[in-house]
């Protein structure tokens, strides 16, 4: 038998708590604002989330445990695999050893059911029995169906129209789960009839459909439903921290030391924080480790974006939260990695890039699939597009581990397969894709809505 | 932590060796017969097959060693977890207890790749540079073009039209791994150019696509191009019974007896040999088992067809096998188990069940679809629909048990997961399928080819 390639850790192994890195981050976290500029409390997002998870939210616990019945529906698929990537490490002729976090083994193919699953867990505990949520690409509007599924909610996903005509497959994903989905925006809320008025062709956007996402919960009189976010919130990070809290259980148990690069992709944060934030205690306690969010350059949030207070979505129904962002208005590019196109970036994730912990990435989409294929045809998985950015990061480093002849260890986060998304590797493959710059009036035009809010911007 | 599910073994305990149930099955199992009506020898398959798969073909060896670089690949997705299905032994209320084995793990979805990876590794060993299949609904395309990326074979699939034009994510999932695909009938070929002349606008069948790819084979005149086949022969049921064989050390891991009952869908009969044979050896020994392979009740080949001699192409390209058949000609329903879609069966597998070691079922697939929905919504993971036939029939088997109060142990095979074939879920739920029957008529005239073919006919 040749070298083991899979470091599994048997079901009792799951850690049985989650990591909150608002226990250890340096420096002043900067509150939630309400419209009036004043630090919301916990209250106000009640008619939104259920109490039980806006406690997670604010809290400064280090520490949280995870309930059984949590456990129970992690334990579907996880622990998730650590993998050393030998093929590729071979096709590349590096020094350096690659590890990586394998989370496209969940039923939903990403690291998305990991706070899924919880979220919806939370939700029941409080009374709730029907969750709403809204889906750019169909990754967490999937993972939601499929957590809720497990426990009998009901689950209503709001998905972007040009994704839902773009890609049925993921629509029919949620059903199979029993979930509903519409194509924003719907005749379902007054939110999605006033633009439906206005522009009766309009493609829908994100921040559309969290707006009628957020109606359809808020607006709800029996009092039964609420409303449930992919990533970016704190509550979000927090459940995904499982993923770096077993890869470090897992390089423990190979005699592996901490690695000297920990990188992951990153849109609303949740995948990055998930395996970045368990290494990045080390590195606030005193460890040498290069911690690379990756991002797309047509995107480039927490590589160009200032840090300031924005709102979460174009209607400004979400409080103020102190982020990079690109400005609530902000029109992606249309990349194929669809789970990257967001304006702004998780507040705990955007601190942390302030404070130094972790040396954003931008990288654009060529390269990125590039790499895919790459690691499609040495490791024999076909990545997601938001996980080429992790993979094209990698090989970056790995490339220059082999200039310097440094056996570097490199761990980054596999945070979903790609066969829901093969439409992007076509297009590459056929030559159609290309590269977007942002341009610096688009820049300029799209921030300009940041200076109307509340310091801090720096 | 509540009730262990996974049942993982370590890479070190991947098998060995392959087990030849053609050292243990009793009777005389029919050999191929060439045009003449005389037995084939290994050297008439030698255009079609490199000479180490033949003689796996043809071996009667008890236990037949796995390369070392097969396991190296093997151990990309290998071993795949056992699991224990309490959610769904919940929701049926019944004492019995289900197992399943997931192989739904591998990066191409399914248990096509245990013997993609061996052919393509044997291939390269005898100096083969380029492999041609075919592919139905695009499971095996994918599986081939995935395990020759890994080792730098190009690979040619032949894609029936009508599944190439609806699926256009297999194509791409192809490509991705360096396949190429193209639709059946194609001009490539004279077998392809015949039928477009003749049929400009023919959907494609799977008989004109195996003519295709064998012919692209046998007519490079490089020598250095064969043909790869992913079901029906010898030599894939004898790759695929790593299933069965990790099976078994899995439930003695936990110390859970031989099952009661195993139970796989079975459509030219790999993953259903897979699974089963390793423990027929037991009930060859003496053992009490109940070995149920599933078929659609509208392509009855196991629970109707005659145990008859047939050819296992429409265009009589193959030696004639002795194997339950629909006969050659046998036109199956648009049914969406593309993959349980195939006039014949594994003689392996035709042979046990003659034999009486095995006892076939057939269910139609509204049955089935429901099966699998159940399954979604308790397990979590959205089973293929061949899988469905599977669980279809372990539910049947759980709730006799219940009806009985025996606390039977019921292991099925998970073959593969249904994200590349939602469409089937969509329809079955918008109340668009329905159940298809074989009728008297065409039964008689399916089979009566048959008729015309050497004995044994019973």
């Amino acid at each position: 038998m040749s070298k083991r390639k899979k470091i599994f850790l048997s079901e009792k192994e799951i850690p049985k708590q989650w990591y909150n890195i608002a226990a250890d981050l340096p420096g002043t976290i900067n509150p939630p604002l309400g419209p009036d500029g004043n630090p919301i409390g916990p209250e106000a997002l009640a008619p939104v989330f259920p109490m039980n998870l806006i406690e997670q939210e604010v809290s400064t616990e280090r520490w949280i445990d995870i309930p059984e019945k949590v456990l129970d529906m992690l334990s579907i698929w996880r622990p998730a695999p650590l993998v050393r990537a030998y093929a590729l490490e071979e096709a590349l002729g590096t020094p350096a050893k690659i590890y990586y976090k394998n989370e496209s083994v969940s039923p939903a193919g990403s690291h998305k059911p990991n706070t899924a699953v919880a979220q919806a867990y939370y939700n029941k505990e409080f009374g709730i029995k029907n969750l709403t949520t809204e889906t750019g690409a169909g990754q967490w509007g999937s993972a939601l169906s499929f957590a809720t599924s497990l426990l009998g909610l009901t689950c209503k996903v709001f998905m972007v129209r040009v994704s839902f005509d773009q890609k049925p497959y993921r629509k029919m994903m949620m059903e199979a789960w029993g979930g509903e989905c519409y194509p924003s925006p719907s005749d379902l809320t007054q939110a999605g009839r006033d633009v439906l008025a206005k522009y009766p062709d309009t493609p829908g956007s994100l921040g559309i459909a969290i707006s009628e996402a957020v109606e359809a919960a808020v607006t709800d009189e029996s009092g039964e439903t609420r409303y449930s976010l992919g990533s970016v919130l704190n509550h979000v990070m927090l459940h995904q921290t499982i993923i770096g809290l077993e890869a470090k259980k897992q390089l423990e148990l190979i005699g592996e030391k901490l690695p000297d690069v920990v990188i992951a992709c990153a849109g609303g944060g949740s995948n990055f924080a998930g395996l970045a934030f368990p290494f990045m205690r080390d590195k606030i306690n005193g460890a040498q480790m290069e911690i690379i969010p990756v991002e797309p350059a047509s995107c480039p949030t927490l590589t160009k974006a200032p840090f300031a207070y924005d709102h979460g979505d174009l209607a400004k129904m979400t409080p103020l939260l102190a982020m990079n962002s690109l400005g609530h208005g902000f029109i992606p590019p249309p990349i194929h990695a669809g789970g990257l196109r967001y304006h702004g970036m998780s507040p705990l994730v955007s601190h942390a890039v302030k404070e130094g912990l972790a040396t954003p990435e931008a990288i654009h989409q060529l390269e990125c699939y590039e790499a895919g294929l790459l690691f499609s045809r040495t490791e024999g998985i076909i990545p997601a597009p938001e996980t080429t950015h992790a993979i094209a990061s990698t090989i970056r480093q790995a490339k220059q581990a082999k200039e310097e002849g440094k056996e570097k260890v490199i761990l980054f986060n596999f945070s979903g397969h790609g066969l829901m998304d093969l439409v992007g590797y076509d297009k590459f493959l056929k030559g159609e894709l290309k590269n977007h710059e942002l341009s610096a009036e688009d820049y300029e035009e799209f921030t300009a809505v940041l200076k109307n809010h509340p310091s801090p911007i720096i």
